[in-house]
This record gives C-alpha cells, structure tokens and sequence, in this order.
C-alpha cells in the first residue's frame, strides 16, 4: 500500500487481535475458561449501555464506549495486572506506561494522543465519563465471581475488604450498581464464598 | 432484588455472555482457533473508532459504537450463519426475528425496542452510520482471510464474485476501505487463497 497512514492504522487494529488471547483471571459468566480482553471489553461496552440510568451524574454515552473499547489496550504489552495481586500492581503503573509508549506510537501522532488519553482518562476517575466507565469495569467481574461460586476470590483468597476497595469507584460513579455490590459482598460472606 | 427493572436489565446482561461462546467462521486473525461474537463486536467498534476518518459522510461514533456492539445479538438464539452459506441464508431473516423477540423481551419496553432498532438499522444499511457500522462487519473478517491465507474462502471454496458481492456496502460505506478490499481481493486471487 502507499499509503502510509491508512498502513500504520491497519498495522494498528492488526496488532490489537492480540486482545484475544489475554486471559484475565475471571471467568466468563458460563464458566469452564476465562475471559479474555476482547470480551470483557465488549462486555462492559453493552453493560455502559444498559445500565446508562445509574449513572451519577450525566455522561456522554459515545465517549464512554470509546474508553470501554480501549481501556486496556495497555494490556497488550504489560499483560493483565490481578487487581488483588498487591506485587503486579506496585509496577503496573510504569509496565502499563512503556505499554502505551510502544503501542500508540504505531499510529499517526495525533491518533495516538487521542487514544492514549482516552485511556489516561479513564484511568484518573476524575470526570464523570471515566467514574460510570470505571464502575462497569469493577462491576464485570464481581457479577463473574457471583455467578461462579466465588470464582476469583475463592481461588486467591481474597477478602471482603479487598473487594470493597475494589467497588470503591461505585460509590460515585454508578451509586444504584454500589448498593447492589454491596448486597452481592455480603451474600457470598453469607455462602461462604468470599472470607 | 426487589428492583424489577434492574433485575430484568441485569438477566439481559447475564445472558449476553452467551456472545462469548457463539463461535463465527473466522479465524482470529493469529489464527490457530475461531473468532467468537463477542471478540468480533469488540474489534469492529475499535475498527470504525480509528478508520472513522474514512467513512464516506459524517458519521455519529456514538451511534456507530452502540450499533456495533449489539448487531450480533440475535445470533444468541440464532446462531451466526455463515456469510456464504446459500441455505442457512434462506431463512436468516425469520430465524433472527424469532431470536430479537426472544431476547428484546427480557428488557424494559422501550429499552428493547431501542436495542432491536439499532439492529434493525443496522441491518438495513440505510443511514451513513448504519452504511459505515455495516462496511466494518464486512472489512474485519476480510482481513483475517487475508492473514490466514485464505482461511474461511479455502475452507469454503468461497469464490472471488461471492466476496466482491459481500463487500459491496463498503462502497457506499467507506470507499476508500473498498479499494483496499478490491487490492487485497486480487491479491488473494493471485496467490490462490481465492479461486
């Protein structure tokens, strides 16, 4: 092809394939395999979109997908961080930066800021796009290990408190999903599921 | 939950986990197994974020992404059917109907009826949103083809006049992705990854 920019786009959206083969440490909801990148993104995309009413504060739906859908492209490089592995999660910032580094350099400069952005946003929590972003992200996977017995938590021993540092952002970024962590928390004390 | 609406919304959300099982034809584009809905929807909506500057009119991403992220859906009942499948095709329509009954009555009224217009949309490929959403759905498993030499075309005997009819919508859609499809077609062609 000649030409360059069209090129180095599609080497782009090439290279993000790779979102399909890593694994995170949750399970999909059927159980039996984990998930992967590519469908928890998707996944949390038409959580965004259903759950829209429980936002806290009005937020710009395309903006919030747009984040949803690139939020962890990081990961291509610096690999899925366990949130409740206290060692990955001392680097992860600076992996997760030299990520970032590598792959928006592969596109046009200006795209590159704007993606690369997009992700810095969503990791600060700071506007009210990022926060109802943030809140599906932690909600995904707590509705995994509340419909696999535990999942996660069981296998690494997690404890409640951890779990609710972890939902922490539900409390202003979707306060109706917030409630219903809580209730979730305390039922899988309850069953045993999580202590 | 004594919340009927959110427990409806999140039973949705449940059973939308199934898109991670629905295997397409193609490859992902590593190769090695096949592509499911969820990963697929994925990387359509992060496709038509970074090659938006080549839809053929103005576009609302918004509304692309959210188009993008459900257009699958109804292959939860239906199952995907193959693009070049003659007999499979015959009855697509009546079987995805059935399948969007079924699953759009798990929601709210109107927030069903808003997911089946955007697939409806979509599928009519009459809006410039619905016309570009559409020439990604076509692009994306053109270029796992292409990096898997052939992959589902060989594996079919697909034949080149079935894959130009296949992505005519990029034409209206994103012309300047059509003459790639046209370049990579040809290529293909000459390589006998397509006869």
């Amino acid at each position: 092809m000649d030409d360059k920019r069209l090129t180095a786009q599609l080497a782009f959206l090439v290279e993000l394939d790779r979102m399909k083969t890593i694994e995170r440490q949750s399970p999909i909801y059927a159980g039996g395999r984990r998930e992967n990148d590519a469908e928890h993104s998707w996944h949390i995309a038409v959580m965004a979109m259903v759950l829209r009413e429980y936002a806290a504060e009005p937020v710009d739906m395309g903006h919030v997908l747009e984040m949803l859908t690139v939020h962890d492209l990081i990961e291509i490089y610096a690999g899925d961080t366990f949130a409740y592995d206290a060692a990955g999660n001392s680097d992860k910032a600076a992996r997760e930066a030299a990520s970032a580094d590598r792959l928006y350099a592969m596109l046009p400069e200006e795209q590159g800021a704007y993606y690369r952005a997009l992700w810095e946003e969503f990791d600060a929590m700071e506007t009210p796009d990022a926060r109802f972003a943030a809140s599906l992200d932690r909600f995904q996977p707590l509705l995994s290990n509340w419909l696999n017995e535990g999942g996660t938590w069981r296998v690494h021993n997690v404890h409640p408190e951890q779990v609710y540092r972890r939902m922490e952002p539900l409390k202003t970024g979707a306060p109706k999903l917030w409630e219903l962590a809580d209730r979730i928390i305390r039922a899988s004390v309850a069953r045993g599921h999580l202590q």
